[in-house]
């Protein structure tokens, strides 16, 4: 890592900041590459997000934004051109400005968890999938599920009324089965997903009722903490394939670096992603 | 240089930005002295420069600012607070982010040169002085030389009308004797400095008659471009000690430290400035 005058820069934003991982993995992958760019945090709140984001790209060789929590819904707003999965969604991990100066997003969480069970050899195409939770990561992945040929996609989240609006788009949108349901019972799916922070406090019940689940029924569970987390835990007791959103995280490098240009560096690691997994495993 | 996000952010905005070589500098001391800082480079132009530094500012974790030119001018107008060297020679190097949010400047262009002199074991005190050229470099100079209590200076530049003021404001703020001067004549001073671009370009005269300088004269031009420049070789050809502006850089880095809070470096660095040098000295 050499930076200079000619360095291109890439900025994280979230609030708080210090817990990002990405400016470890990406700016390891610049060096090791050669190329001549870094990623550095901004610790920027909600409030100054759009006055940030205006004027920090600015600046030109400031190219391009990595968007954390709580920034990937609002940043939506700021831009003027999104592809499917982020306008479908209503969330960005990243923002480029274009040579024409517009700003653009996209969403790369549910992509990478495709990705992830394509890594894992799980099939989607035809498939009924279950996803529980349907905050921003939820509905990422069941956008990615549409968009990759799910057969029906059933919808549950604990706060009423939240599911009904995604189905609806995403029924519209990639003109398949998808629905909400009133109970995360697992019986019948061969996917489901945890998409609930369930799980990351002592004492959380289980997002569903591991016993319903089918015995070759596929399970992920997105909490990146608390590894193996108790998900995880009953399903591996009961001999069911279940896995950490670990490898989403990995498989969404290559669509950054791919975004913003790098494609070089994004066919390496679709090639090989050993370091960046080692670079994410460390504590 | 490990940058997560933890680190804190320093920006150097220029334009164009692709030849400075603060970045190179700075990240090798904060890297070998185990601080989490980064400076990074951000190419604004002049009409962006004051809605830049409003807006990158913002981010908590970006703590401040190396301007570069053509920034040291315009900067002052957007400060809240700056030093006296700043405030007198109308240029600042670095802007912070104080505690309370105000934006405070300092400029270490004269500093490194009293600083260096010092290092070449020229006196300043009772001397008399001649800057030839009163742009940005030569005001500063001037300046810190009034500061350190030169007996005399002479300002002279090839623009008339440039100096008068400058004249009238140092002697005002330090009460000594500066005189505008209507010839760049060497001839009395026990230091004369080229502060003009007169060296950069093949073919430009020299800024005075060296045959014209006592022989115990000390000179130092401080073109950083062209080593030895045209002046040095005629200095050395007559047998006058003659220094180039490299010195004058390298000990302003222990100023923009101390600025910006990491006293154990610039400590450091004020005993050993050696990897400095040879940083700066590197093509």
């Amino acid at each position: 890592m050499n930076i200079s005058g000619t360095t291109r820069v890439f900025l994280i934003l979230g609030d708080p900041v210090a817990q990002v991982r990405a400016p470890e993995a990406f700016n390891h992958l610049f060096a090791k590459h050669g190329v001549d760019a870094v990623l550095v945090p901004a610790k920027v709140s909600s409030k100054n997000l759009g006055a940030f984001v205006k004027h920090s790209l600015l600046a030109e060789n400031i190219e391009g934004l990595w968007l954390a929590i709580p920034h990937k819904t609002p940043m939506v707003d700021l831009l003027d051109q999104c592809e499917t999965q982020g306008r479908v969604a209503g969330a960005v991990n990243a923002a480029r400005r274009n040579a024409d100066g517009s700003l653009e997003g996209a969403l790369f969480d549910g992509v990478g968890f495709v990705k992830a069970l394509d890594h894992f050899g799980i099939p989607v195409p035809g498939r009924k999938a279950l996803v529980v939770g349907v905050g921003g990561g939820g509905v990422a992945i069941a956008t990615s599920l549409a968009a990759r040929g799910a057969g029906r996609i059933a919808l549950f989240d604990s706060t009423p009324g939240r599911t009904a609006a995604v189905a609806a788009k995403l029924s519209a949108e990639f003109g398949i089965d998808v629905v909400s349901v009133a109970s995360p019972d697992p019986a019948g799916y061969d996917l489901v997903v945890n998409a609930t922070p369930l799980g990351l406090k002592a004492g959380d019940p289980l997002p569903f009722d591991v016993a319903r689940l089918d015995a070759s029924t596929a399970v992920v569970d997105i909490l990146m903490k608390n590894q193996p987390t108790p998900l995880l835990r009953a399903c591996h007791a009961r001999g069911i394939t279940a896995h950490p959103g670990f490898e989403m995280m990995v498989q969404q490098v290559p669509e950054y670096l791919s975004f913003f240009g790098f494609d070089a560096i994004a066919r390496a690691v679709q090639v090989d992603a050993s370091d960046v997994r080692a670079l994410f495993a460390a504590p």
